[in-house]
């Protein structure tokens, strides 16, 4: 069995809730990005690893699934798949569970770009960020493809 | 020429910003999902109209591009497109634009589902609401399909 790569926990904020005190859409995403802020932690992208390279990322493009309300004071944890990489590009699959039974909440896919801050301008990862993405999908290639990637938004 | 809907203004708030002073991703949704309320208002799903029927939105799936970054202060305007709609769900695209000069900084692909809230459950559009869709749809019909509508992600 493959361990879930958690990147993000954390419980439903007030501020984050709409006028029937649910987990409004964008916050949905804020917490996405949050479990991206945790990849990049894990990848040498982290507040120092960015301030000494000028690199960073930039999210290209992605996609949601929402597929169950979460309410004010849920705890909630943020599980990460590396669907892909390039030498500067980065596809990520975040899903988030109810920390306590596990229930699927949310799926969200991403496309991610290296970056030379600086400029800005696309820029090769690091030799570091590099091998760093060569161990996580080494341990996760046996993983199933996830339920919720790769679609095309269409009325049925 | 067909006149854009505007369903949203407003400025890059200082709390919408990360490290960098630039919009973050999830704030971008935040604004479309503003998008989406500013678009309710207009198809009588306004607060008056959601407390009178017991009727509101859910949103199902939604597909962002980023294209350029927004900084802190920029004053933007979102414009809305009705790609379809059946019974009970509505297919809308917003791109977001700086209010100046009109260059397009994200778009965003989103569906979503008419529900009774005390359910909740999934339920036809009341008569005012399908009225109201069905003239929206009328007056942009002649209008390009949107660019960034209709995307899979995947590394090139």
């Amino acid at each position: 069995m493959i361990e879930s790569l958690i990147t993000y926990r954390g419980e439903v904020l007030p501020q984050w809730t709409d006028y029937n005190g649910h987990l409004r859409d964008a916050f949905y995403l804020l917490i996405f990005s949050y479990a991206t802020d945790g990849f990049m932690d894990l990848i040498g992208l982290d507040t120092a690893g960015r301030e000494a390279s000028g690199h960073s990322l930039f999210t290209l493009e992605c996609h949601l699934n929402f597929l169950h309300e979460a309410k004010q004071g849920e705890a909630f944890e943020v599980r990460t798949q590396l669907l892909g990489h390039d030498h500067k590009r980065l596809h990520l699959y975040h899903s988030l569970h109810r920390a306590d039974a596990g229930t699927e909440l949310a799926a969200n896919e991403q496309m991610l770009l290296h970056v030379a801050v600086a400029g800005p301008k696309s820029t090769p990862f690091g030799e570091g960020t590099a091998q760093c993405l060569a161990t996580v999908a080494q341990r996760q290639k046996d993983m199933a493809p996830p339920r919720w990637a790769g679609r095309v938004i269409a009325l049925p």
